[in-house]
């Protein structure tokens, strides 16, 4: 076949596939910061690897499948010189847009690598690296090619006029049916729920996840406009996508917010980071097909219906999906398709239910939502049943406790150095004037003092007055003190706090240990400068106490008892 | 209007705006990574929810009211069909260049945002979540649309010839001067000012600064070229653009670079990282009307500035702008905008005063910076003293000292399990060769040792001493060890170190404490194996202290006493 | 020249630009990623310094140097008005293709800095700042200039014609055999090599390292494809160059996790990421000239090679590159330029040796390789003797332990605050169903317990049986504990671990520490608790150490001994 090229459409469909591959990144950061530490590195590599593995099995095999006029003779084809001979559906509209073959597999590898990564979230922190590896490739190779095929090369499901433009159920329900089958046959983590009750497993970092869901929020803008796989001639239509995919997780993520605050009385953070990425799942389908306003009540639904989603699978199902990808992707993405049936404006579909065309479409969407549901109950069920009966699927508990980076990679920690990142604890000024009322006068407890006895004082505080007390034990001549980091945990009371909306039962609160070792200055002086620094009348002024030490010795002299304390303790 | 849609003009503002869509990912990291961690989920939040808010806002009321040839009628209008035939000055533009109003739209609605989005930095750390939601929607809803009509939408400046060309002063002055306003009636963080010195209070993680002032940069590659709407017939003008804004941020950071390498003595890592953003900001607003010389000037100029900037307002005004945005983002934007007035080439202007274009330009351009100050200062404060009246603007002193994650969001921390990663602390290999000029001979203190005292050992030393302290007390037979990490605190001496200029006055060095409790290994085996690995002569070469231990058990076994030591520790 | 502009090629080159600008947030992020803590802020700097050096010297003369016809002239030049005029060969090109000279520059600038940037990350953590900065300066002012000259300037390696679309060589080799000089000429870090052994000095940060890798794969989609200048005319070339740039990057990073899973026994995290950019450097060179098929041979030969070119070069040559640049810029480099010379199709240019072509382009692509290393070698020689006995090329010992951000940038910590975060340890609910066998009775104990003695229990314990210890103690009536988090080492057991096959030689694991201080609450009755609630029979289990205390005092009520325990401790 003889095309046109047109370097507009080329360039956008490249584009478009730079800002889908930019979203491997999100997945990735999504899913490391909002798991454990012991994780961070396992689950880095297996977003890579299920790229990785699946874009030469997409462009072999899975392409094909996909997009093939026949089922034959795909196999190996592009080792030579592309061509559009064996596709028939989508080599009309190649050829239309003007768009190389080599551009359109690029495009298409990226969406076969999200559908692929939207497992690992679910399957977090407990699945062999070795069957992800599997199923992840088995998933490439054939389950999403076939499912696909049905919805965008030409299959049954558009052949009756299901609308999925740029993959709502096409990829992210697929990728979220198949997240709720295998975090279902794993189990929930250990410690996930405690008797009846669902436990809070907060992630390690926050910040990664946002980072994550605005890279994600970024690459939709290639994941959807660019499904248009052209802009001249439709210039007004790539336009509108843009804004409906925008607008929807805008609102989404306001409804998310709005909804949590007033359920958990606190805006959840976690939550509505969620929130924008069902906005975004759920306008996917019909991002072409309804006006802004209907993209609007399409995020002000799924930003809903998230939350209860999540819920639903974590405390009725009490399957245990650590980043909320059932929900995110799955739920999400099979409502925003059904939408479409409601809010489709007639201009690139038949119209939806609201907008005077009758319940044809809506029926159409239900039936394709539920053919590709039931697609992936069959082949999911299948590929972990036989994995977990061959290599298994759950790492060993001894395994999952001590983290999946040092089981499965030898890795002792992705964070090896962090913490011993100089000044990790950072005194902060204090927060009232440093002036003490009363001065404490060494000499007053003079008589207490000895000159061959040491004590050791411990005083555990809150962080914010350090610098008051640290001023107070230097005017009565202690010349060094060891500062740790420590958690003082009242074991009755304590606010309670929320991640998700699941109550975290304990209350652990900062503070910090500081210990002098005196000998000359007496220690009464020490818990005279120790009280006036810390006193405030407030729950919380902390306690300080005293033992004996039986000897110090100093490394770089040599000297031995009150010697080795005249000088500065932080050598 | 019937338009001729232009399909590389359209991608061009599509790309444009997803490359400034994801300025807020960099927004983002920047005000995360400069402020402290108990805070960071909450300016997450912030970030997100600016966007997400004002998003609907600018698309309900935001934009009309900026582009609107008359003031009635738009609310709600793009909830149908899209059509520019209200938008009078603009329509023609778009028509011009063949860009649909769906994809304008979208593009102007990140403009609107980032200036929403600017304001979050300076007001870090203690404004109330509640306060920020309505003051930000304020901005998108009014205040932004407002003057950014006047410059962009053909209101009274733009018929002036003020040149604004891509929001030097219609975004980034007007965030600036709204974060100024917000951070004086905040007033500062708690331990921000002491009697008469400023503290620095540093950033919990600069590697995510850094991070977010890379994506900067790389989004305004949208922010500024982009603002051409168009590149047919642009070419060349589009391409100088790249370069000039390139240029700009490159010279300012070199300009920080030396500056405060003269000025501090050391080069400052986030002062240099705020002066490429200063570069950025201040050639925006002439980055199509100056040679890439004028743009350098402009960098190297603002690169300064924002120093001085920034150390005026921490400590001359005594306003507490945590991540330096109104000497960023306000400052440099004025400058910027005058620099318009010296540099124009008159190529795409008037010509700027050292063109021989004379001092006209200069004066629109100062009148522009005036309207927009005087427009800002009375709009925000009014909008500031009714919250502050109302729900009030600042958390409460124990919100704040417990930090906004907790107290605003409920959520016990944006790194929960961080800290939790096995082998947070990695000792390194020791400095020095491992051969010991004595080795330590357990039996010469058996006389010392005993089989009914239990003798706790604690050595503070440095981390890198570590491995030959292992090794030196696995010689002498001591099978297990706990590690801790410590601060040590010498109260008197000590470098000083900076933090963008501002001394940190304290001194804490990191330290491992190694406990070790021995019975049949002597107390004294112990003291000479461990001075002997850490030994060097200087200071900070460590102390060790002995205290008396009552009794020892062992869990696994129920051993008590001398049974129970003979393993290892660790287990 | 007269040119006439065409737009699409103007986007495509711009938006080239911008995307490999993004790079260098992906080297930042990997450089520091895989560096430790204490040079975070150092490393960061650098990477913005090279580029922001680089830009205006790039702009001043390198650029004149690199595509000047004539070498005299060029200084300044595009102060004004940007004109082809001066070059020759290049403005034939961008004539052909329609793209402005500014847009070319600006191209350009982002392949330099490239290449400055690569030589960061093999001297990291212990080049001196100034020292950076001068050798970065003079690599793009001078060196990188002309040895691209020669290769794309219409230099005498182009008239030969040697094939590097995009940079195998003039890039990335260039960067990894200065890297390699460099890091030779400073010597091993501190601890690296210990007597005849080489030591994993692993990163502190794996997420941000991977983040980097997937930033760098997304701005290869730039730095490859965009080569071409335009899309109009080639559209189909550009479609494939993506696609074999993504292939072979997949290919490369699946078959170096083989490769490490065979060799290691585990799949290694970061030698994976390190082989998916081996897989684009190789490809960098033949991207356009070579066929799927061939991508997918190159990213596998890539992949393993660069195994053991680190490996390599770690421990025979044993020069000390920490993030391995020189396997991955330098060797991947050279071998993706020669395995042109086996693979080109003849498309593009020439044949190689298995299309039929025999080994006319293999000799050439060895001669342009031979020809960079040698300029590589000379000049960098030169370059750093000169420093090294001027101004000095390496920290002191002392600022080196101390970390160059302290020492060299007088910043404290890059993650100043990090520590301080509430919560950072989070406790998990335990493995085990919190029921208790035997309940443990206080009073069982009571004739233990006294009025006048204070003991400490301090509790060595994993931290997933936090939740059971803290509800037995809370069930005996202890109000109040500490937590601190310390490490286990026991000296002679343990798991080896890995980090890119180089063995940590010490095993850390991770525990509690939970400190109680009872007065009437029996010893005996904490021990039992204890020992219910940690006792599994596995090794591990922990220990419980009693000592003394003297003395209790509560802050805020002043009270001492009795009473001040009569209430929680953690306030």
């Amino acid at each position: 076949m003889d095309f046109e090229f047109n370097a507009v459409n080329t360039l956008w469909v490249l584009l478009g596939a730079a800002l889908v591959f930019f979203m491997q990144a999100g997945f990735a950061m999504v899913e490391t910061g909002f798991t454990r530490a012991k994780n961070a590195g396992n689950i880095i590599m297996k977003n890579l690897m299920d790229f990785s593995i699946g874009t030469p099995l997409y462009w072999l095999v899975g392409f094909g499948l996909m997009f093939g006029a026949s089922m034959g003779g795909f196999i190996g084809e592009y080792a030579g010189v592309a061509s559009a001979a064996h596709y028939g559906g989508i080599a009309a509209t190649l050829a239309e847009n003007g768009v190389p073959l080599w551009a359109f597999i690029a495009f298409q590898t990226m969406f076969c690598a999200t559908t692929a990564t939207i497992v690992s979230g679910a399957m977090a922190e407990r699945t062999k690296f070795s069957a992800y590896c599997i199923y992840s490739a088995v998933i490439s190779l054939l389950i999403y090619p076939i499912e696909a095929h049905w919805i965008w090369g030409g299959g049954f499901l558009s052949q009756m006029g299901f609308h999925d433009f740029a993959g709502s159920t096409a990829v992210h329900m697929c990728g979220g049916t198949a997240a709720l089958i295998g975090a279902a046959f794993l189990g929930p983590r250990i410690g996930k729920y405690h008797g009846k009750k669902a436990k809070a497993i907060p992630g390690h970092s926050l910040t990664l996840g946002a980072l994550g869901v605005f890279i994600l929020w970024f690459g939709w803008f290639g994941f959807n406009p660019t499904s248009s796989l052209a802009v001249e001639g439709v210039e007004e239509l790539v336009g509108k996508i843009f804004l409906t995919t925008n607008l929807s997780a805008a609102v989404a993520a306001c409804a998310t917010m709005l909804f949590t605050w007033v359920w958990y009385k606190k805006p959840d953070v976690s939550m509505t980071l969620n929130g924008a990425l069902a906005g975004l799942v759920a306008i996917t389908a019909g991002c072409d097909a309804v006006t802004p306003l209907g993209a609007a009540i399409i995020g002000l639904v799924a930003g809903i219906l998230v939350v209860l989603a999540i819920t639903f699978v974590d405390q009725v199902l009490r399957v245990d999906d650590p980043v909320g990808a059932v929900g995110v992707h799955g739920v999400s993405g099979a409502v925003g398709t059904l939408m479409v049936g409601l809010f489709a404006d007639g201009s690139t579909t038949e119209a939806g239910l609201f907008y005077g065309g009758g319940a044809h479409l809506l029926g159409v969407q239900a039936l394709g939502v539920v053919c590709v549901l039931g697609w992936m109950a069959i082949t999911m069920t299948a590929v972990f049943l036989i994995i977990k009966h061959t290599i298994g699927l759950r790492v060993s508990e001894e395994e999952e406790l001590l983290g999946l980076d040092s089981s499965e990679h030898g890795l002792s920690s992705a964070y090896a150095d962090f913490a011993a990142a100089p000044g990790s604890i950072q005194p902060f000024a204090a927060p009232v004037p440093p002036e003490r009322a009363v001065p404490v006068v060494v000499a007053d407890y003079a008589d207490e003092a000895s000159d061959d006895r040491f004590t050791k004082v411990a005083i555990v505080c809150k962080q914010e007055r350090f610098e008051l007390l640290k001023q107070a034990l230097g005017d009565i001549g202690v010349s060094g003190i060891t500062v740790t980091q420590v958690l003082g945990c009242g074991l009755q009371k304590g606010r309670p706090e929320y991640y998700r909306g699941v109550p975290l039962d304990f209350t652990l609160l900062p503070k910090i240990k500081v210990e002098v070792v005196v000998c000359r200055v007496p220690v009464r002086a020490v818990i005279e400068a120790a009280k006036q620094a810390l006193y405030t009348g407030h729950i919380g002024d902390g306690k300080i106490f005293v033992y004996g030490v039986e000897n110090v010795v100093k490394v770089r002299t040599g000297e031995e008892g009150v010697a080795a304390l005249q000088d500065s303790a932080d050598e």
